[in-house]
């Protein structure tokens, strides 16, 4: 598989996961990794599972707009950077105020992982978040 | 100086000189580097320098909103993460309308550096640019 066609498969992978069974994220990451989320260091597989799933939304979904790839310089190794929007329900006062249950906000995000192989796969060694307010 | 301090400062460097004195910014990158700009994939720093040189704006200015940055574990190579603003002067026609010369519109821009120790100091390796339209 190309590398266009490997960060786009691997990026859509991960956030159908984010989106659906989200604990199962942790099986991406490593000892090493490391995760910077909208600003916060947190480091290793388990801590960052522990943040992934412990955001304050249980329902949303993530629209990819572009992804862009390039070999890192380290051994097979691939930097994927993403932009696109996170979908989630509106607040609840937005929700009274509309009387529509279906009512969501969409934020844009941009984000990038550093992809490393191990073990015939590649696990995530850095991961950068960040929302795009206006 | 901490990767966090000397990131904030190379990206400071990079966009003061590209709003200055843009055919410098030739001078961080090298034979390797990689520019992949709005999708379009360029190698080598002369080919990103002419890139960077012909964009069809000649005035521009960028606010930095956020940096991150971690170490991408390559030897003390650093991933660096930006967002901001990046300010260019009004269409023609906007202009014309507003009869103000001081209009400036406002796009929001993402982007990643990977910076690569050389001869004591450090160059671009990848660079991933992305304009954030709404």
């Amino acid at each position: 598989m190309d590398p266009d066609t490997l960060s786009k498969t691997f990026v859509e992978h991960y956030y159908n996961t984010f989106d659906t069974n989200r604990p199962a994220l942790i099986g991406l990451y490593q000892e090493g990794s490391m995760l910077t989320f909208e600003g916060e260091k947190i480091k290793g597989a388990q801590a960052i599972s522990n943040k992934l799933n412990g955001l304050g939304f249980q329902q949303c979904k993530h629209h990819i707009s572009t992804v862009d790839c390039q070999p890192s310089g380290l051994l097979d190794s691939m930097i994927v950077f993403v932009s696109g929007n996170l979908q989630l329900p509106g607040e609840e006062h937005m929700l009274k105020f509309s009387q529509m249950n279906e009512l969501m906000i969409r934020i844009p995000v941009s984000l990038m992982f550093h992809l490393v192989p191990a073990n015939g796969t590649y696990f995530v060694f850095n991961d950068i978040f960040r929302l795009n307010y206006a």
